[in-house]
């Protein structure tokens, strides 16, 4: 039976938004040796140009499989990133100390989202014989969103190998892979920039401008003080900095 | 802490596809008065015409709060039940013994459907502050889907439990409920009939001809099956019989 877990060969779906985190997942999961399926989501989300970024980063890594579905949210209401009567909550976190002002979780907050994209992974995974799927959520300088936690993740990975047809007849395991999952932006960055992932194509902010960088949001807060830390310069076009 | 969980009352969001299991599931968690909001989805099914019938059974039950959803399956491959060009098994099982002839997970099998479908739930739960989700699964009389089994769905609720704000902040607990799991046809038609659901507006059948059930599905034979063994005159129009 073991030897048929996973014999189709390496190959991995890999949840993909065109963001920092997620480009830098996307680019371990190729140097790993993967044949990667990026899956990326249009859910009306107010940071929509993020799938322009996807696409071109795609693109740089020569992926041809980029695959984009379109989610309805629409009767899911309450989030600032699918309702544009909720504004992105702005200088909400101290960039030297996130955790000491940020303790609640913010109205960026989309519920149940990373499941719904999981699910839609775990789906793609089994059509395409895929028995990993990345996801590049991180618990350290984050937002404080439930669905980036270890114990999630775990809880997911036990659910999906009970749920397909692949799993069940021992085609595949699947694995849920966060190599992100115990580094802070700092160190996403550092390993980000060693890996040579395109950084001035990723786009972090929650709130874009004209398509730049609002630099208020708790993603860009976290970004800016990542590639400060990191040392490295910042190739973020912010329409306030 | 206990005081705050589902303090807002019962409500529950309804996993309701207009079928026999669904609707009566529907009809269980009205008479067990919860506050209900029936969930449905449009994925271009190949029975979509379930949805009309849905419709008219949310009417009869006076919910308005009934949503359905769009979702977007073109990229998963390999269903009869979603592509065209994939035909759904007929004749497959044999009625009197259905364990017996059916041992496989046949073509009608949709990857991680319900996984989709709980995420959608779970989120429609979260923002409508529904703690409880039923969903008409059961795993005697079925087709042999792994997303149906009780492990499949006891999993699924301890990782709902981790994904969501509202389970992390102690607001609700999500109860996924089954009340058909471990009920055959027959039982579930008793069920029904005992209840007043109202049996002729229910479809069962995964390749309906001009809207009436082929009769010769999985799906169908199972129906007649159970009619037959609950001494209930079958209101299902068939194209064949």
């Amino acid at each position: 039976m073991a030897d048929s877990i996973n014999a189709s060969g390496k190959k991995a779906v890999v949840l993909f938004s065109g963001g920092l985190d997620s480009s830098t997942v996307l680019k371990i999961a190729v140097d790993e040796g993967f044949e990667v399926v990026p899956l990326s989501f249009f859910y009306n989300q107010r940071h929509k140009v993020e799938l322009e970024h996807a696409k071109k980063i795609a693109d740089r890594f020569g992926l041809k499989s980029h695959v984009i579905i379109n989610l309805d949210f629409s009767p899911i209401k309450g989030s600032a990133l699918t309702d544009a009567g909720i504004e992105v909550p702005k200088n909400r976190i101290n960039a030297e100390n996130p955790h000491e002002t940020a303790e609640d979780i913010p109205a960026t907050y989309v519920p149940a989202r990373n499941t719904i994209f999981l699910s839609y992974a775990l789906a793609l995974a089994e059509v395409t014989l895929a028995g990993d799927i990345f996801i590049g959520v991180n618990h350290l300088d984050y937002s404080g969103y439930p669905d980036c936690r270890p114990e999630f993740i775990a809880a997911y990975e036990d659910m999906a190998n009970l749920a397909t047809k692949a799993s069940v007849t021992g085609k595949l395991r699947y694995k849920i892979n966060t190599p992100l999952i115990n580094m802070g932006k700092k160190e996403i960055i550092l390993k980000a920039f060693s890996i040579n992932v395109p950084l001035e194509l990723t786009h972090s902010c929650y709130d874009p401008v004209d398509g730049l960088a609002c630099g208020l949001c708790d993603s860009c807060v976290l970004r800016k003080k990542g590639f400060g830390e990191a040392g490295i310069k910042d190739p973020t076009r912010y329409y306030k900095s």
